[in-house]
């Protein structure tokens, strides 16, 4: 039944000093590298069968028999256990050298070292999940925020599973129709019910649609929103970045080349993740250059933006090259900060129909919370919420996939509405299920 | 039984995204915490008492019912735990946000975050190891290198405390003789066997000395023995620097500051731990001048250092300087390296007596299994070795404590050659106990 004659080990918890390092073995030979491995804590062998989920505390010694170190370890039977095979995990402690010399006693000729993701890929092959689940593994290890986290565990419990193989029997039901009535004298279409056929694939259509649909939001929740902070000079951009920042939830990003110097940040804004860009960090232009530079800067982060933070000092009038830069926001796509709210505010800023305005002090921290709020709304972040909560996001990987469905659904129903051929609707349903 | 009222709980593995991350919760409340959490995988709640080294498979949700994960829960019943108390280890994927929601959903009224060393400080307090076995699991904790582990493992198992302990036992037992006799009407030494007790106080005179001993090798052992490359310019120090730290199990340190720059590198030889420094990373002096400052460096290093590797060019003839660098040697704490003995050899090196010699050269790599065989043999690697496999090595508080019993020792045996009364026998040995 198993599908590997090799046997796997390798650390499952990160690398690095703690009370306690997982190292994971699975596959045939588990349970005789853990007999061959593990004694009593008084040194003896361990009697009898390894005892499905039960923990045995003992003395993890080396090939010549050198303590090692305390462990546990635990044990799981195949199949009721993570990859299917037989697995021991051997919690011992977290420090490099015991992690090394447990490792090394462990790999011999019957046990050989993980590769990265292979337990999952076992796991996998030994049908304990299937791709979405295994590729939602992946996503909840990485997840950052609330949001991430609980979007990939539910596709680990199989909630896009359970759609995408509804889609796909539906269609394998009307497949089999088809191919059920091929081998009758009369080839016919009229062996097939035509309107039932076609509801069915309008239906098929509407939630490939559906699903698609979620599509537009796995990168803002995998990546997080991008938002600009743009908007002329001394308007307190920075100070207003700082804030946010300041009072979000960081989230520490391990994106090559994150650093402080490129102003960007990655926060989580109630479990929502965001990448806050500011704007203002090359300055250094010739002064009288650089309130233009500021604007042209928020033109051109604008169009790659979720959302255009525009910030304007309250407490002065405004030249008439914000005003233009203003007209242009994209409302549906902008927060403008009136900043400085706590000064003696100058007139009445301009109004714009539809754009959102939040009075703020990046100084005292004031409308900071209103701010917030209209990130996540700006940023359909109550969409992506209730699409995280009520259903499935699908990874780029299954947007291609179904989107390739489209065309051949598409040419199936035209094929049963001209009547063609079994032979032919059948290789059309074909196509759509590849 | 329990000393803690409270139950604590804290992640228990490094930060970082992995298969798997640990937290542990330890306390009287730990497992009615765990039927809070725990599901089972169809949601439902488990039923009947949790089993002592039991592994539970469920679903992890918060205090909203919302899942958080799917987890393996191990159970360990007091007194049969880490920290002698109920404990709950929980198994979840290893991502950043998974651990904070599965944090956040355990902390409670009952529940606290722990602090660092917490589980460990219970363990001790609970009696189920020393405070030589707590120090052990830090030492084990923070081992670098195979060395390192067997003599932090050795320790947690017992070695040194049962050592400590017979030596106070054995003090205790020459107490109660002592205190024995005091209440007989007789209070006279001549209760006592004088000759038999000060031969007893001469064994514990020995052990503290033969412990004391091994206190010598904790600091090259905690941090690595000092080996200082030193030498005129030109000589090729970097070059067998980089060679030997190249060829040699680098050491990921920890030690804040630790760059490339300042050319410092902790290997493992062996397993045995050394910090390789190399004194050619200041070499931006005036041309004159630099040989004479390779020199003086040399010398500067050689006070600080465990190994000074004094290198010269084989294939140049040696500058007046260099010869009299190289008669200040410490032929004990020496090896000179013969360097680029691939180029034609220009005559024949000064002989020191007793200088240990390695020809070598950098560029080709010959010659430095002999040269890290000299660095053990130099740096007493083998004794350090024997030490740590045969017997303990102690650490800077026990031998300040074993130190301070070396005077009333002293002491009690010059008060029973005198012949004192008993009374002031018992105070002399309460003086040692403390």
């Amino acid at each position: 039944m198993a599908l590997h004659t090799d046997t796997i080990a390798a650390l499952a918890t990160p690398p690095g000093e703690s009370g306690i390092a997982v190292i994971r073995v699975s596959g045939v030979d588990a349970l005789s590298a853990l007999s061959r491995v593990l004694r009593t804590p008084a040194g003896e062998a361990f009697r009898g069968e390894w005892e499905h989920r039960r923990l045995y505390h003992g003395r993890f010694v080396a090939a010549d028999g050198t303590p090692v170190d305390e462990v546990m370890a635990a044990v799981m039977r195949a199949p009721e256990s993570y990859t299917g095979e037989d697995v021991a995990e051997i919690s011992c402690h977290g420090g490099s050298a015991v992690v090394a010399r447990v490792l090394e006693s462990l790999f011999a000729p019957d046990v050989r070292p993980a590769q990265p993701g292979e337990f999952t890929r076992r796991a996998f092959l030994n049908g304990k999940m299937d791709l979405i689940q295994a590729e939602a593994v992946a996503d909840l290890i990485h997840a950052r925020t609330e949001l991430q986290r609980s979007v990939a565990e539910r596709q680990l419990r199989g909630a896009l599973s359970r759609r995408i193989d509804a889609l796909a029997d539906d269609m394998l039901g009307l497949l089999g129709l088809i191919e059920a009535n091929i081998d009758f004298i009369e080839e016919d279409i009229d062996a097939l019910d035509v309107p039932e056929s076609l509801a069915r694939i309008e239906r098929q259509r509407a939630e490939i649609d559906d699903l698609l649909a979620s599509a537009a939001f796995a990168g803002p929740l995998r990546d997080g929103s991008r938002v600009v902070i743009a908007g002329p000079v001394n308007a307190g951009k920075s100070s207003l970045f700082n804030r946010l920042v300041g009072e979000s939830r960081a989230i520490v990003t391990e994106i090559p080349g994150t650093t402080r110097d490129v102003l960007r940040e990655s926060v989580s804004i109630d479990g929502v993740p965001f990448v806050i860009h500011d704007t203002a960090g090359l300055r250094d232009t010739a002064p009288d250059r650089v309130e233009s530079i500021g604007i042209d800067r928020a033109r051109d982060a604008a169009r790659a933006a979720d959302v255009v933070v525009f910030v304007i000092d309250g407490s002065e009038s405004l030249p008439a090259e914000t005003r233009r830069a203003l007209a242009q926001l994209d409302v549906d796509r902008a927060v403008m900060v009136v900043n400085k709210v706590d000064r003696p505010v100058h007139g009445d800023p301009p109004i714009r129909s539809g754009l959102t305005v939040v009075r703020a002090s990046a100084e005292t921290g004031e409308g900071l919370g209103e701010l917030k709020a209209s990130l996540l709304r700006v940023a359909r972040s109550d969409e992506l919420t209730r699409m995280a909560r009520d259903r499935v996001i699908l990874n780029a990987r299954l947007a291609a996939l179904l989107e390739s469905a489209r065309e051949p659904l598409a040419d199936l129903g035209r094929a049963i509405r001209d009547r063609e051929a079994l032979e032919i609707l059948a290789a059309r349903a074909r196509d759509v299920l590849s």
